[in-house]
């Protein structure tokens, strides 16, 4: 079967944005059985879309068509759809009321713009938008089957998944699905990783892939059959042993819930140079109330000396980026929040900041229990100081991870210099 | 001029790696001020890669081809563009010497495999690639100039900008550069901008783009000549007046830190329901200490209680998400941090937590400043937890940044329901 997509937008062949839907259409039907044939991609522009609709037409099986679906006068793919076919573009009166309705749901009035995306290609049938007032559309052009959908993510994925895959599925007799298993790491980087694995032998039928979500890495098996696959995933869980963080794509916040709930055990934060990026990864999880005691962002000195209780002599004879005020911090917001886990940080994120004795990079953090402090000092090396704070961001949760999955707490890290650790007891 | 991107490689269509090359290929022309008309993507198969060069070859000016030069079975880029052109593949005895002292330079020996890098299409020239071994070749073929380019990144975007773009400038009467200005809005959808800006006639010259970065909207003018576009620019500024968050692709963050610095005043936060993702926001602006004095990660009542002063009986009383928790937060991280501007949210983020009086998306901002406390409760209606959470950061960042700017902090947004609002003196 021979299955074409075809992605729409300026912004795509200006490379202002990634086409990041694409790439999850591609992954999405890897997964069924099939492989895409071509990928195309053309700007907002009415002809170049009518000659791509009509080549692919004569060409594919499956076409799926992204973006384009919107109100505004660069939104041409039904017009466009309409013209290659040489059918006019019609007003559906039911998805006008639909989207009344949806409107009305959200106490707003419908702008007269959007009246255009009911202005549909005669004889196209209608895709429901459970999130959105784009609807789909699908026909039947020469020898393919074409299934439009908007360009925004969230309702394009839903659209897929839920609506346009069970109907082709229906459709089409379709081979076995794949099954996946990914084990998602931090720490080693992909030599590393080849490092731990390399002596488990891959079939040629099964698929090993890695994928950077920098700082993570994600080790994914692809293929049939399911049993031998799951051996094989968890021989490579083995291999990898502490540098697993977590397992089907969880994230590295639930994982942490997922832990400290399972213990009715809870967390307090202090974040300097992370500047409440921990805080914010944590309660990007529903739930995280149970866990999440308190945090504090305390960026400068003075907050640090305020709201977590670190003492101005601390700060003034070893610096703020040091082990005795990480431990301080790690100490009084878990003493203040009464939590089960006080994990503080506090670095120098750059580009300024840095000294011979301090460089950009130098994270300290302090794990603060009932067992004692675990402190270290790493230096992360990287030119953007969004990537220390990533990186600084997972190293903290990764402390707390190893420390309540009962692995080494410190940990050597394959593109991190640890320049010192202690547990400090009591 | 017609110019095309070809990519080439099965770990694309099957979704396992992100085209970023071709992005990157796209972002670099139309900096040079060349828009890519299409970009094709195929696996590694010989017959699809002869069909594809062929089109391209009869309808580009310009093509790149990426991918496929390695030493691999199926890297099969040169044996395509042989088979398209109906000549033999050839080895180069310059390049084969070229990789054997490049491996000497490593202490290290050729593998036979690599010779296959030296064998390309008959009447192609050699391209020097200085930082790996696969060299890339361009030839005329029809009516289009095509440059083939290994897919390593490093050495794709080295080969591209060091020796193939000097090449196609001199080759080329290059069209001036274009030039571009950017708003970035916030609180509008994409409708109620042309609501705003429909008047504004903009020439087929100029062309006009909006790219939604949910939940802000850039509007972006790209052409020439710079003082209409510049003129064109100030016009829509002018007509989405309040709306405009910043400009030039500065970030939200930047845009307040600037602000803020240009008064020397300073800022501090007690957030709820977004989890600290406002501190995290402004931190991951270097120099943002300067502005920022404390941040209150908030997130359980015992937190807004202990770090920010709010009193028990009026989260007993009110709710923790009502306005009278909101007020006291904001001025109790205000008064404690010592800042000018104290900012608090709290809110539903949700799925769980919802009620029929306070249902999932139902926020409420404070901002306290000397002049009182600008306090509203907003109804952000978004299935997904994490998009009610930046929205909310947006808003918040919103309102200072109007009182900053001189504009009403209280919006009429146009995809957030206003439930209340109010300026409480003193």
């Amino acid at each position: 079967m021979k299955i074409e997509i075809i992605s729409t937008g300026d912004e795509i062949v200006t490379g202002q944005i990634l086409d990041t839907n694409a790439h999850w259409l591609c992954q999405f039907l890897f997964q069924q059985g099939l492989q895409v044939t071509r990928l195309n991609t053309v700007a907002d522009n009415l002809d170049d879309l009518v000659t791509l609709f009509t080549e692919a037409s004569q060409r594919a099986d499956l076409v799926f068509v992204n973006g384009g679906l919107g109100p505004t006068s660069d939104d041409l793919s039904a017009a466009a759809a309409a013209k290659a076919q040489n059918v006019a573009l019609t007003l559906r009166q039911p998805w006008l009321d639909a989207m009344h309705a949806k409107y009305r749901q959200r106490q707003r009035k419908m702008p007269e713009s959007n009246r255009k995306q009911a202005l549909l290609p005669e004889g196209a049938n209608i895709i429901d938008n459970p999130v959105g007032t784009a609807c789909g559309i699908e026909f039947r052009f020469n020898q393919a089957q074409f299934y439009f959908t908007p360009g925004v993510p969230h309702e394009f994925k839903t659209m897929l998944s839920q609506i346009i895959w069970p109907d082709i599925a229906a459709r089409l007799s379709l081979p076995p699905s794949k099954k996946q298993y990914k084990l998602n790491t931090f720490g080693l980087a992909e030599s590393g990783i080849d490092r731990f694995i390399n002596s488990i032998t891959i079939p040629d039928h099964i698929h090993l892939g890695y994928r950077t979500a920098s700082p993570e890495i994600e080790v994914k098996l692809v293929g049939q059959p399911d049993q031998e696959l799951a051996l094989l995933n968890q021989q490579i869980e083995q291999a990898l042993g502490q540098y697993v963080f977590s397992k089907d794509a969880m994230s590295p916040a639930e994982k942490i819930q997922q832990l400290l709930l399972a213990r009715q055990q809870t967390l307090a934060l202090a974040e300097s140079c992370t500047g409440g990026g921990i805080a914010a990864k944590l309660v990007a999880q529903a739930g995280s109330s149970a866990i999440l005691l308190a945090g504090a962002v305390t960026y400068s000195n003075q907050a640090k000396i305020d709201m977590v209780g670190v003492a101005p002599e601390q700060i003034e004879q070893y610096g703020a980026v040091s082990e005795q005020v990480a431990v301080a911090m790690a100490h009084g917001v878990r003493a203040q929040a009464g939590s089960d886990y006080g994990l503080a940080v506090t670095g120098i994120a750059g580009p300024g900041g840095g000294s011979d004795e301090k460089p950009v990079g130098t994270v300290v953090f302090a794990l603060n229990c009932a067992q004692g402090t675990y402190v270290q000092r790493l230096l992360i090396q990287h030119p953007q100081r969004n990537k220390i704070q990533a990186i600084a961001e997972m190293v903290s949760l990764d402390m707390l991870r190893r420390l309540l999955d009962g692995w080494p707490v410190f940990a050597e890290y394959d593109f991190i210099h640890t320049l010192s650790h202690e547990l400090i007891p009591g």
